[in-house]
């Protein structure tokens, strides 16, 4: 079988160790320099891509294109591929509603491409056990197969483009909106001088919660600012299906106040988050 | 000692048995049945509470009130004891805000009685182990004295009035506002056609969620009528220490949408609750 080409936007934390499966799954993997950052310099190198300059050069030598990016870069990543007349097989992995996706199809098919929809649950994939891509649509099945054997596991679904977007969120949505709600409970009954009381009760009742809001504030607070954009297309995803988007619009407002915390050396703690979250 | 006597407001599905274990601590427990429904009657004499037919009559002879009803009642009991000259202990267990239990305690310290703020956590005590009483306030531990060696644990707080209110909000923040979140993402993955790719993913990753997700059905959807007061009251809680109160506003809202549910001779399955929440 020839080698085949993947354009990879952009060595991001993720992006940069799923391109580095898709080497390991036999595949060139591309990504454009121009414009990106020093870390997403270091992390492409460390990860083994190759540097094709400009989105122009990447897009002209793929056969597939990865986009891995912040949810709210999803649409805007894709008209610049389009742009370019793409005709390949078009990826996006992102956290993004299946609206969002669809749109993001329909944008890069308008061009000439196909489009698979993908959703990552788990993080960067070093090691096989840890995280899943999901996929859906015509192409999925081939799209997954670029990856067969290496530390990202790939899991095809029935659906429509969209599917794979919807499983993403509706994870995410466990995950990421009892983070901020845990964030917020400490930082309420700090407010009202019960926060050792509550951790009491917890660990008679709900053993694991004390443990589970440390965890929440080391694991996102450093991250909030990028949550922002998932939770927003997580509030679309519910409000598309005819539900409360309420739970993630709050969540999202919870990772805003979050936000400075992104160059943090160290994660903070709880008291301090506490205090950010109430100014 | 001389055997108290305790005014009992109202023997609902939590307060007859609150009433049952201040009998149990030795008290004489009196209940009001004027304008109470006939399930109030019948839980009332099975727990052996002791009718004293008008408010009036129950004010007069009782040294103790406890208020345990709907968290949206809670200020109208308040007044109607203090109509009365009520001089006693007034100990409010509702599920309310710290603002709001601290404005109950205006409302009958005003009237000349001593306000102590409680919060009960776990279901109706039954048995020891599976409940407490939280309680805050001046007269705490005299409140808490009434039910020693009962099946109802009471736990007094350091702080003042509104302490133990705090403590239930944290508390039930998690289990209402979690319960209220996995049935909605049951509903979106439903909606989406991936209800059971998710399944699938939460038992390899999250593997108490699937259970989980079944227990918020069958435990929350017919009480969801009266969480609905309960989570307008926590959105009160969060807005007043200075924190987004959108989880807590949502939740309500995804109780709402359910509160249909409040006689049906049984719960409703996960798909039902799913078509429920979308219209």
């Amino acid at each position: 079988m020839a080698e085949i080409t993947i354009g990879l936007l952009h060595p991001g934390e993720m992006g940069s160790v799923v391109g580095a499966c898709a080497r390991a799954g036999g595949a060139r993997v591309l990504w454009a320099s121009e414009g990106r950052s020093a870390p997403s310099r270091a992390r492409a190198a460390a990860d083994g891509l190759e540097d094709a300059g400009a989105l122009g050069a990447l897009v002209a030598r793929s056969a597939v294109i990865l986009s891995v990016c912040p949810p709210h870069a999803a649409a805007d990543v894709a008209r610049a591929v389009a742009a370019l007349r793409f005709s390949g097989i078009y990826v996006d992995a992102n956290a993004i509603a299946p609206a969002t996706a669809r749109n993001v199809g329909a944008i890069v098919e308008r061009a000439g491409a196909t489009f698979v929809d993908g959703g990552i649950v788990g993080p960067p994939p070093r090691t096989r056990g840890t995280t899943r891509l999901y996929l859906s649509g015509r192409e999925a099945k081939r799209a997954g197969a670029l990856f067969a054997e290496t530390p990202l596991e790939t899991i095809t679904l029935d659906g429509p483009p969209g599917a794979a977007s919807a499983l993403k969120m509706g994870y995410a949505a466990w995950t990421k909106c009892t983070a901020a709600l845990i964030m917020s409970i400490r930082a309420m009954a700090g407010a009202e001088g019960v926060d050792e009381a509550l951790l009491r009760e917890w660990q008679r009742s709900q053993p694991d919660l004390p443990a589970r809001s440390e965890a929440a504030v080391k694991s996102s607070a450093r991250k909030a600012w990028r949550f922002v954009g998932e939770m927003e297309e997580m509030a679309a995803t519910f409000a598309g299906a005819g539900l409360p988007d309420g739970v993630q619009r709050a969540a999202a407002d919870i990772y805003r106040r979050l936000a400075g915390y992104k160059d943090a050396a160290a994660p903070p703690s709880v008291a301090e988050v506490a205090r950010t979250l109430r100014s």
